[in-house]
């Protein structure tokens, strides 16, 4: 074939924030396939904060990416051409293809999903990796209980937006904390959180005490940085905290800034108040997914379980979306739409 | 009666590390004995770093002490005289009378001992509330299994000892990390850990990480500050790390300090390693206490379970010995004997 691909490889590591210099789009030649694999066409790539982490060079629970690689990432994929027994031109998978217009792969990080149930983006987003982990962070380390109070930082993103729902689900209150009044709007009304919250009010400490009359049960952390100082004082005894991630902290260039050191006053919180903090990654519990998956279809269709998508066009747009992505930028799960669906 | 009672209270809230202008020695009328009551005498009262937290103004788990009350404290007692129905003089209790040289309880927070099972004073540590704290966190929260790491710091001291011991008892390797070479000679040699570490070699921390080739399962966390520092980066995936208490921050006098944030590194790791930390008082699990004493004293008698006291004798010198703890002056547990056995 002639025809090319494009993708974008990292070309440096960043130093604190991203820039476009640490991205590059190239163009290559279309690969041969080979038996035994497919070729796929990305329809959708997603976009999540856990890339910044492979793009440093410190060992992570994954490896960083070489540079000049290709940046990596989930995929919502069509099958262009198949030397694959198991797998059919035309299919819709979800696949792991990166920042890329094509990809091959032998099949084996492949899931197939059915473009009847719901959108297909959704397999990025609610029906995927992030709905997936704000499942497995709540059912596994969080365990809500009716009339329980669940707080969640990113209320409007991809994990926490799923949170909230599946707390009221479980007859827990949901509190939301999300950045501006446009995203909280979104909280409350669309979502159906009982109370959302704006982390830049400067008044945001105390409106976050007064929503949490009893304190908080669950914090389902993803943020860090301020919030987690706000949360820590009204945490009540055997609080669970399942720690998923650390978004605030994600540009940090690894140089400890003169501070002050917050570590002795959280631990000795969690001691006194018998709190558990959990790290977890949804890979460790991949075993419930298909669980998952039926019963957050179900959800949606009866409308318990709402999402939101940004949705950028372009591949060439990708590294402005994720910078923008590590600010807060995005409004709901940030997708990256690279070829039409037909 | 004309006799006179002897007690150590609470003269003045310490900033920062107590002195003794933070005690006072007092005089008092024997009190009258109310039925339904006994009158205790104290042979040995415990000196734990817990109250420490209790001497500040500070909600803690537990309400401050008023300035003037008698300083907290568990002790081994004798009944001296019973108009309670349950107990009759001379048994040999441990009771909650606090530093003083009698007091009057109802019963309620006492328990009988065995005098001809152990010697009494351990009633206070190895069978009492700090070998109950040892088991009940490495049973509840850290789940050493045979062959991982079970890492301990103040491994000489009153519960450390205790962790590591159990740790070995239940296959897993031990290594306690101790203040100086005379106690880490007791805990290689008397206690039997497979590897004992001083903390303030300059080379403790090359030394730990090689101590444990194979990374840490589990960390019995009880000072805080350095030792955490150390233990952090080679805690392994889905290591478990019971909180009791952080005796190296007891004396902060909640001014933070400028200094590096710790908080963010901490969180990193805990996340990305599937970490969990649960804090925890031994209270929330004392319906195992009754098992665990069978346990322990079985444990003791066939050898396997040892224990180092340092007992300093009379009340009046409680406070210096007490202002010794916090600073990793004791070698054992801690007790101090107040009248003679008989």
């Amino acid at each position: 074939m002639t025809e090319s691909i494009r993708r974008i490889v990292l070309a440096s590591r960043p130093s604190g924030a991203p820039t476009q210099s640490n991205f590059r789009l190239e163009e290559a030649a279309m690969p041969d396939l080979p038996d035994g694999h497919v070729l796929l066409e990305t329809i959708y790539l997603s976009l999540d904060p856990y890339m910044r982490g492979r793009m440093s060079d410190t060992k992570s629970y994954s490896d960083p990416i070489p540079i000049g690689d290709v940046m990596v990432g989930a995929t919502v994929s069509r099958i262009r051409q198949s030397h694959h027994e198991d797998w059919r031109q035309g299919d819709i998978v979800v696949a792991y293809s990166g920042w890329q217009t094509h990809a091959i792969s032998d099949g084996s990080d492949m899931r197939r999903i059915d473009p009847a149930a719901a959108p297909i983006s959704t397999g990025l987003g609610v029906l995927g990796m992030t709905g997936f982990t704000a499942y497995a962070g709540l059912r596994n380390i969080g365990h809500p209980k009716p009339g329980e109070t669940v707080v969640v930082a990113a209320a409007s993103g991809a994990v926490g937006s799923v949170v909230g729902q599946i707390a009221r689900i479980k007859g827990a209150r949901a509190v939301g904390i999300a950045g501006g009044p446009e995203k909280c709007a979104f909280v409350k009304n669309e979502l159906g959180f009982d109370v959302a919250i704006d982390h830049r009010d400067p008044d945001f400490v105390r409106q976050l005490a007064e929503a949490c009359p009893d304190g908080i049960d669950v914090y389902f952390e993803n943020v860090g940085g301020a919030v987690w100082d706000a949360v820590l004082p009204i945490l009540n005894d055997f609080a669970r905290v399942p720690l998923c991630g650390m978004i605030s902290h994600y540009n940090d260039d690894g140089l400890a800034k003169p501070s002050v050191d917050r570590l002795p006053a959280s631990m000795k919180v969690i001691q006194q108040k018998s709190i558990t903090i959990r790290g977890f990654m949804n890979v460790e519990f991949i075993d419930q997914q298909p669980a998952f998956l039926e019963q957050a279809a179900a959800w949606i269709a009866d409308g318990r379980l709402k999402y939101g998508e940004d949705v950028v066009e372009g591949l060439e747009n990708a590294p402005a979306a994720f910078i923008g992505l590590l600010e807060g930028r995005n409004f709901g799960k940030l997708i990256v739409k690279i070829s039409g669906e037909q």
